[in-house]
């Protein structure tokens, strides 16, 4: 498993290389394959590599952080209810279904040999940038949400790991913070 | 990528074989590798091998998803903020963090040759079974929420796959619902 350790969110440039759509294909596959609470399979995706409609996308796009990506992945959601607890609350698990998903597809496309990153906050803030490119895409608003986009491409620059706290500092046996 | 497409949730019977603690290490290694939205780390991770501490977590889960696990990982987590956008709202990314973390660990599970299932919806439903586990493992009410329970350990029956939608129905290419 070593894509897990070696993925990192990337946001420098891209090399103008096309993603092969079988390379596009097996990522979305490695998204889809995820559990989703109650197999509920609350996301979809939507691979784009038309350079008409990256440019339209790359206009809602601010910051712009893949500007140079010759291909993206856009996440849809659809916030079904799971099921109902025995205290009459509705469970919806639809943000962990599409993290994982999403993890998955990191980890495929560290995999194949590109770089990604996972671009949520800026998609989903109340300036509604997810909602333009959902439009855009087709997306019927009363059912599907998007709520994040994957960059795809080949790396132009070095990788730059963020720095992390220690094991010690997060992982514990048989106790909070014992061992 | 094969742990990818192998994983599968286990919610069978477990072989009485103790998790070596270089695997349970190496499992939430994984885990703690996976983004967070703006490198905040919310999860924190408690690996549980001890024999009276698994008994005394087995008698709170309802339904007894983990019965049988030599082991198993409590997940927590901090609601952070990660940051207030341009309009006075703030973002918290602790779901989608624990969410990455957790598929990882899944993912590195599967690799070592154990099994494993995602347990949330029974953790934090309104009956608070994971509050009472984090008590148990001395977890502080005020910063962490215990989120998820992961069992770990070696099937002891056939692995069931679920099954999924078909591809064409969940992912395409270049707009919704096309090619």
């Amino acid at each position: 498993m070593k894509a897990i350790f070696e993925r990192h969110s990337y946001r420098g440039a891209y090399l103008q290389e096309a993603v092969p759509r079988g390379d596009l294909k097996r990522i979305m596959e490695a998204g889809l394959a995820a559990p989703s609470g109650c197999n509920k399979q609350n996301p979809a995706l939507i691979a784009v590599d038309d350079p008409e409609l990256l440019a339209r996308i790359r206009e809602i796009m601010q910051p712009p952080l893949a500007e140079t990506a010759p291909a993206l992945i856009c996440v849809l959601t659809r916030r079904k209810i799971a099921y109902r607890d025995g205290f009459g609350r509705d469970r919806c698990f639809a943000v962990q279904d599409y993290s994982a998903a999403i993890e998955n597809m990191l980890l495929e496309i560290v995999h194949l040999g590109y770089q990604s990153c996972w671009i949520e906050g800026h998609v989903t803030d109340a300036d509604l940038q997810g909602e333009r490119i959902a439009a855009l895409l087709g997306v019927p608003k009363e059912t599907h949400d998007l709520v994040c986009v994957l960059p795809i491409g080949k790396a132009a620059e070095p990788i730059k790991p963020v720095k992390k706290r220690a094991f010690e500092e997060r992982a514990w046996f048989n106790g909070y913070e014992k061992e």
